[in-house]
């Protein structure tokens, strides 16, 4: 049977010692944030997760969601009552304000905590993880009667939320989308189309579905700048807040889907349904793109904790499976094999992993600071600054997070075997559910299309600058140190890469866009590299002033400087590959005819 | 609905103009193979493949394979037909001596043909897949009567046959083995014990199923020394050939996996059956190596044939979809979106998979024909030679195409968007069935491992020198062709780094084994970059002749080029990454404790 421990020791070091959440004390919110109530927050996440959530992913994958006549939809046993709990802790508001029943404490945390509950069950946080897409949109764009309407109630988890974009002939190219809405001149539209690929999109768990949906308001331009957002809830809400009728909202059909069996993935039909515009008219793209920035910050970090929980059960299996002996001589003697932990190609797997995981979840949690910051800071210069970081960050963290998730997912079951293959190890679930994440919310060849073609030249690079800037200086800070120089030596080549590769871009990709197309995959893993390296480094600095000070943590932390070594010997060394592909360019991918492929 | 069409022009070109088998007439069975020959049987595999193995894939998938309460195996809906139809065209003796019902033609044609059949339906083509392999150790350590009794049957394919390895505790460690087999004094034994995962293990296609099974004489040697291989006939076989009683050999349960749902996986209890050894007491190991060989270029196949099926599906798919722009301007202003081929991003995809799967077809071909050399030639200086290089191939193309051909498959699902995860598109099928090619017969870290340790060194490195030697030898002849200039300079950074890395083993691993582990399949990756571009850089030459002498194949011809050099540009510069990762060595894979991870 599969385990899952949230690693919360990591988490700390993280959060307080490499990030030093406690100077940001001045952010809203953050004063509440000290280490022992992190602490302590983070100790009932770990429990939820590893109690209430994980012992229901195995059975949630086997059981699947079903679908009834009537268009109701069944959840796995047991997702209802882990779900009420989930809400009953508080967890879904715990970064929005308290003004709409949230607790108001930073996005940091929340991220911290959220990697815990989708390395238990990634299938069953997706329901609640829309609702916080959709009360983001909301928050930024909703109407204060809106706001007063719909908050409170899914930040309690009563009502939930979906996003509704892609259709049967659109996903990426939005600007096709066919779904109408016509006016009713008392405020309120018509929605009728179809909607496919919706997660979360029908269930009984809650006592509303907020459907947030986009679509074409009758006469409004075509393509991209005729779109608007709506609001369509599954029951109509009363002004008193009391639930009516039925909408004209159905589920259609369920998707017979590789993964994520827990998840009810929906065809949503939509005929005639009551909807009311969030936001100003044509301007629903925008709208959605803050709950499209929240998902894939979201959907990186899924990638984060399905890796991290296969990188667990690899590890319970290495040591527990006898098979050969250790190449350097037996390493238990008093057994008929030696544990295959020994073997070096089943530690090349571990570490490459663990060296992903860690430096993962600090590239996370260093982001959603950037998002407190940007959101929060009362300076205009550090909050320009932090959204800026957070732009760049955001196609990287979904794209690599997620790309590398899956292959680790995949590394972490070949550890098994043929015992991997099986699914009653539920190594075949982690990889099945971790695909979902390489496509949903922009497939990664959009996230690394949105890195090279808009936020890389975004306010004429200020982002990109601000980056190179962060991390070169870091470099230069510990050019004198000696201990440093295993890691900063590497980060500092990895840099030279990237930049390299930047200004390559510029040179040749302006007269020529296929040039900056062909290699914007291994732009945005090059970016990724470096910026898990920048991690990597930061970790091994903090380390070192740790060590040196009667730290209680010894093992761990030295522990710390043997993977960042192994990140920078084995996994860095990446970049200059990644630069090479870049400038040669995109001859060779454009030259053939379609039609001989 | 997913397509398959046979790449016949491809093979053609590989077996006719690139490896010129038609110089290899003098080889038994090789008199038979004429051009003309060839595009027949070519194109009536094409057609069994296309019209009746690939209708029932994704069909196979979704219905699975399902155990009664008696054990027997019921297999999907049209598969008894199909099989039938594949053995009555004689395919699975294609190349056996035709003294046992075969046809005795080039294994390099089977092997051609082989990739069709798996493209088209690998759990399909695992049944008398197994059994070929089984015929295979038979042929080589059967006794006559053996051969005489089993071969002709198992060539019509009226009975078919399985490998018999892994018990629940022991998979690649099977010195630990626990099987027994006691003499009978009649000369057969009695086999009991516990085997699982066993493909093919039962089902109702053919009258009589031949287990080739592993177990451990009573009073045998402990470890791999005490390992003897028997024959244990599902039902017992009489003197004149009639079938008797049914043996003491059941299928305990059926695995549940994360694919290949077509083929039944069982575990396989042995209680008391009547057994049969085959070859000497004790030597069972190296009985089922010729099997095991034998299955591991099956294996390799597979990877190959995922991908090439997954890239075609992936290619309709491009023209066919339409989404956004082309960066360069509407390329199909008529329609509302241009088809997503025109994105460098998409293209780069199956530019990749494309390189991929034409190199790897030609080093299946290339190894293949190496082992007719290695079993048919009258010359033991080439016997020899082609015996080398095909021990030192096989753990590469088991291992690499299979890495790849996954990578591949999922690359091809990714072109598809969200649309790749739903399963009625098939592209799930192919990743999940994809999967298990990089596990069975050997994980992929044991072919590293066999590579490394035991093929490098096997006679003083006399096989790694002539492979050097025939790549650095083409290297040389064609150093003055200036148009050969692109593909030859990136061979030869390729095999110089692939020479660095071989030399960096001989004088760090002697003394430090786990040097050798840690960078073994670093190792064996860089030796599949060098060996596909080789293949590549012959695939030029031969084209870049043809396309000089008016032949009609122009187009063809001209897209092998720019897919070279795609391959060269960029696919073979990781041959330095790897190289750096092998030179990096195992420090900092070995130093965390077991329990640290």
């Amino acid at each position: 049977m599969p385990i899952y421990k949230a690693p919360t020791t990591d988490t700390l070091f993280i959060l307080n010692d490499v990030l030093g959440l406690e100077r940001y004390g001045n952010l809203p919110g953050f004063a509440d944030a000290s280490p022992d109530m992190i602490e302590a927050i983070l100790g009932e996440a770990a429990k939820v997760a590893e109690e209430a959530l994980f012992p229901l992913n195995l059975s949630g994958d086997q059981e699947g969601c079903s679908r009834r006549d009537d268009g109701s939809v069944t959840v796995p046993k047991g997702f209802k009552q882990a779900y009420d709990q989930y809400c009953q802790g508080g967890w879904i508001g715990l970064a929005v304000p308290e003004e709409f029943g949230g607790q108001g404490l930073p996005y940091t945390l929340h991220a911290a905590v959220g990697e815990y509950m989708s390395s238990a069950n990634m299938s069953l946080m997706m329901y609640p993880g829309l609702t916080q897409g959709a009360i983001a949109a909301i928050l930024v764009h909703g109407s204060d009667e809106q706001k007063a309407t719909y908050l409170p109630k899914m930040v309690e988890g009563t009502w939930s939320g979906t996003m509704n974009l892609t259709e049967p002939h659109c996903g990426t190219d939005l600007g096709l989308l066919r779904t109408k809405a016509v006016p009713q001149g008392d405020g309120s539209y018509r929605i009728s189309g179809q909607k496919i690929f919706i997660s979360a999109g029908e269930h009984g768990m809650t006592d509303n579905i907020i459907h947030l949906v986009l679509a074409r308001i009758e006469g409004a331009p075509e393509g991209t700048k005729g779109i608007s957002l709506f609001i369509v809830p599954k029951f109509m809400v009363g002004e008193d807040g009391s639930l009516g009728a039925r909408n004209g909202v159905t589920c259609g059909a369920l998707e017979e889907k590789m993964g994520i069996h827990g998840n009810s993935t929906c065809v949503m039909n939509y005929d005639d349904a009551t909807g009311y515009l969030i936001g100003a008219e044509n301007k629903g793209l925008s709208a959605m793109f803050v709950m499209m920035n929240e998902a894939r910050l979201g959907v990186g970090l899924q990638g984060l904790s399905i890796a991290e929980t296969a990188y667990q059960n690899a590890v319970a299996y290495a040591n527990e499976r006898i098979q050969g002996r250790s190449l350097s001589g037996a390493k238990a003697p008093d057994k008929k094999a030696d544990p295959i932990i020994v073997h070096p190609d089943i530690r090349r797997s571990l570490m490459t992993i663990r060296s992903f995981n860690e430096a993962g979840r600090a590239f996370l949690l260093w982001t959603a600071l950037k998002s407190d910051i940007a959101h929060r800071s009362p300076d205009e210069a550090e909050r320009q600054n932090a959204d800026d970081l957070l732009g760049l960050a955001t196609p990287i963290l979904k794209g690599v997070l997620t790309d590398k998730g899956f292959d680790h997912a995949v590394m972490a079951q070949q550890v098994f075997g043929g015992h991997g293959y099986i699914e009653e190890h539920g190594m075949s679930q982690y990889v099945r559910d971790a695909r979902i994440t390489m496509i949903y919310e922009g497939a990664n060849g959009i996230q690394a299309l949105d890195l090279v073609g808009r936020k890389l030249a975004l306010n004429g690079g200020r982002a990109v600058m601000a980056m190179f800037k962060e991390i070169g200086d870091f470099c230069e800070e510990n050019r004198a140190d000696e201990t440093m120089a295993p890691y900063t030596k590497a980060l500092k080549k990895g840099l030279n890469d990237l930049q390299a590769a930047t200004m390559w871009f510029m040179q040749n990709a302006m007269a020529k866009p296929d040039n900056a197309g062909a290699g914007s995959t291994d732009y945005m893993h090059l970016f990724g590299l470096v910026t898990l390296g920048y991690m990597w480094a930061r970790m091994a600095k903090t380390a070192q002033e740790k060590l040196g000070s009667g730290d209680p943590r010894e093992e761990y932390l030295k522990n710390k400087l043997v993977t960042a070594r192994f990140y920078m010997e084995k996994i860095m060394p990446e970049t200059a590959l990644r630069k090479v592909r870049i400038e040669a360019g995109s001859d060779s991918v454009m030259e053939l005819a379609a039609e001989a492929f």
